[in-house]
């Protein structure tokens, strides 16, 4: 394993380095307005490791981060999750299991606002608001639509997604994201690179609003697209593609639940190759820089850096590294899911709080759309 | 005018024969379930004639001839009049003014459920899930939303609106009127003929749900299209035209609030034509016929039998007798709705009672399809 010292030294140096855009961010813009955080995940189940690096990690960030006046929505979107065929039985136990993995890996309640979308009404309100001013043909030109369903149906390629089997669900899909934000008003969104065409979206809809029903001053504020520095992590079996829930095989991944004994297993089967030492090189050697990859996410380090440490090193030692380091992220999540997962009446009542509270925010915004478009 | 006798044997007339459709199927399905009906109207203001006899006063008969097991839900579908562009104050009154308008033709809110579709959440909740259930290409071959265009832009004809004029609200309203219809589970929908087609989609919709998210029993009834029976009036200026809210002529309209001698002075400029005698031919005489059509609708009689009685009279006597029959059936609602549409506090009472009642039915609705979709 890394040794104590060698993590300690990779801390102290990202420590001064500005890694964390998110507190860029929060001190760019403090001094003109209190942040509005919004982000939502979908209720898949337990998260893999790649699920966890890309987008969860980070929003246990922000909250660390964000200013004591910046407010912060985490959201199960179980509406969005209807645009794809869902098991009930499974969609319903993934929603509680999403909710537990939240709290597990540190997202606190009383900080932010944890909540599942269907829980509040005002989301749909406001997306059949917003369909109004949102013309087919924009939606048409919104792409994200084919790899979901490309995702969805294991197809190789978003050419082999036949247009006929898209719902009007998924095709107005981004409508309800722009209310999902601009029923908070929220002014900062992380989202994945993939969703940045929504934001542009999201903000041209707000922009409409505000121009079609004016008032005092606008009603939303133009949310800001908050770039997460994105990991990408692959297969561990198939290291040309991202890890992945939907994968066959269950050793391509490592979930959160995953004892230790599970992830040393899946590291030391992970695909890489027979060159000799180690070097980060992503194209060529993708199954080794991916162990690179995920060993400097755990330790919050530059993949540079670890690389440079194993150049003189072999598989076996950076696999050993990769499997402890996995170990030390996921152990302390891992055991709070494993309690949490049991509390159903303590999951309930987060959830019904996190409404409660939700509702409070997206009841003012509502109130005032209704005002000025006349139906109130 | 039509003297008293003359009106009084119609009516004998009319009440041997099955002229009321509702009656014959609420005796046809009498046996089988309590009917749950559901219609809806748009906010637009102060009705005309041709609305007032088109649908309003079909839902008065429903209500009348309705078993005591019915139930029965007019709403004021706010949520609809938004897929076009309206000002927000005139939208405002006109929500009002409409719920006014059902009070004064006689619909009572202790005996029916009134309410404002904007007033309840689960509409458009169900809207969403049912658009996950239908397909893009299902909606493109919905044609309503042309005709919608066309006469929001005054425009002669269909082929004149621009596709890229279409906004996703219009694109997937017949999917929210699928909601408005099943979160009530209704049985009887009367509507429009130009409504058919949704009616069928929301068969459809409802069949489509019962198959994937199966229960005991199907969780919807397949709604049934209520045929009512139609009255086309035309234009008292352009008689080839639909009595119409845009048209600029405000002389081509009676409108509920209009006085007796207002009604006088726009029938007697009515346009008819130069042929002696009085014939019922919509084709070569429509304005005459419109005239008969007209007195038909007010007395209940067959337009043909009233055709008969002016056969040897001229075009003086019938518009005598129209603005006559006209007045006879509009003084009542007119007074009535001078009276409502000054108490805005008994307004919005009623509004939140009819609300609070329709809530009670659909979040039953919406409680059970959760539970089959795994989202509680």
């Amino acid at each position: 394993m890394l040794r104590v010292c060698q993590r300690a030294t990779l801390r102290r140096r990202i420590s001064h380095r500005p890694t964390d855009s998110y507190r860029q961010i929060s001190q760019s813009t403090k001094l003109s307005q209190k942040r509005v955080v919004l982000s939502g995940i979908q209720p898949t189940g337990i998260p893999h490791l790649g699920n966890y690096l890309g987008a969860l990690s980070n929003w246990v960030k922000l909250q660390k981060t964000a200013e004591p006046g910046d407010t912060l929505f985490f959201s199960i979107v179980g509406w969005h999750a209807l645009t794809l065929p869902q098991d009930p039985a499974v969609l319903r136990s993934s929603r509680d299991d999403m909710l537990a993995v939240l709290l597990a890996i540190g997202l606190d309640p009383e900080r932010s606002v944890l909540f599942h979308q269907d829980h509040n009404s005002h989301h749909v309100e406001l997306c059949w608001i917003l369909n109004c001013l949102t013309s087919v043909g924009k939606l048409r030109r919104m792409t994200t639509w084919k790899s979901r369903l490309a995702t969805s149906r294991n197809a190789s390629s978003e050419t082999e997604v036949d247009e006929s089997l898209l719902n009007s669900g998924l095709f107005t899909y981004p409508v309800l994201q722009a209310a999902d934000i601009l029923v908070y008003r929220a002014t900062h969104v992380p989202v994945g690179e993939d969703q940045q065409q929504h934001i542009e979206l999201t903000r041209d809809l707000a922009e409409t609003f505000n121009r079609t029903f004016k008032g005092e001053k606008p009603l939303f504020p133009l949310p800001i697209y908050l770039n997460a520095p994105s990991k990408r992590i692959l297969s561990l079996r198939d290291p040309t593609s991202k890890m992945s829930k939907s994968s066959p095989d269950t050793a391509s991944r490592i979930l959160l639940t995953d004892t230790a004994s599970q992830i040393k297993s899946k590291i030391r089967a992970a695909v890489t190759d027979s060159i000799l030492g180690v070097t980060y090189d992503p194209v060529s050697r993708p199954g080794t820089s991916n162990l690179l990859t995920i060993l400097a996410a755990c330790t919050e380090s530059n993949v540079q850096d670890i690389a440079g440490m194993y150049a003189t090193k072999g598989h076996g030692q950076l696999k050993n590294d990769v499997a402890d380091a996995v170990e030390e992220l996921l152990k302390g999540p891992r055991s709070e899911l494993e309690r949490i997962r049991r509390e159903k009446a303590f999951l309930d009542e987060v959830a019904r709080k996190g409404a409660s509270k939700a509702i409070v925010y997206s009841c003012a915004t509502m109130k005032d759309i209704k005002q000025r478009m006349g139906l109130a």
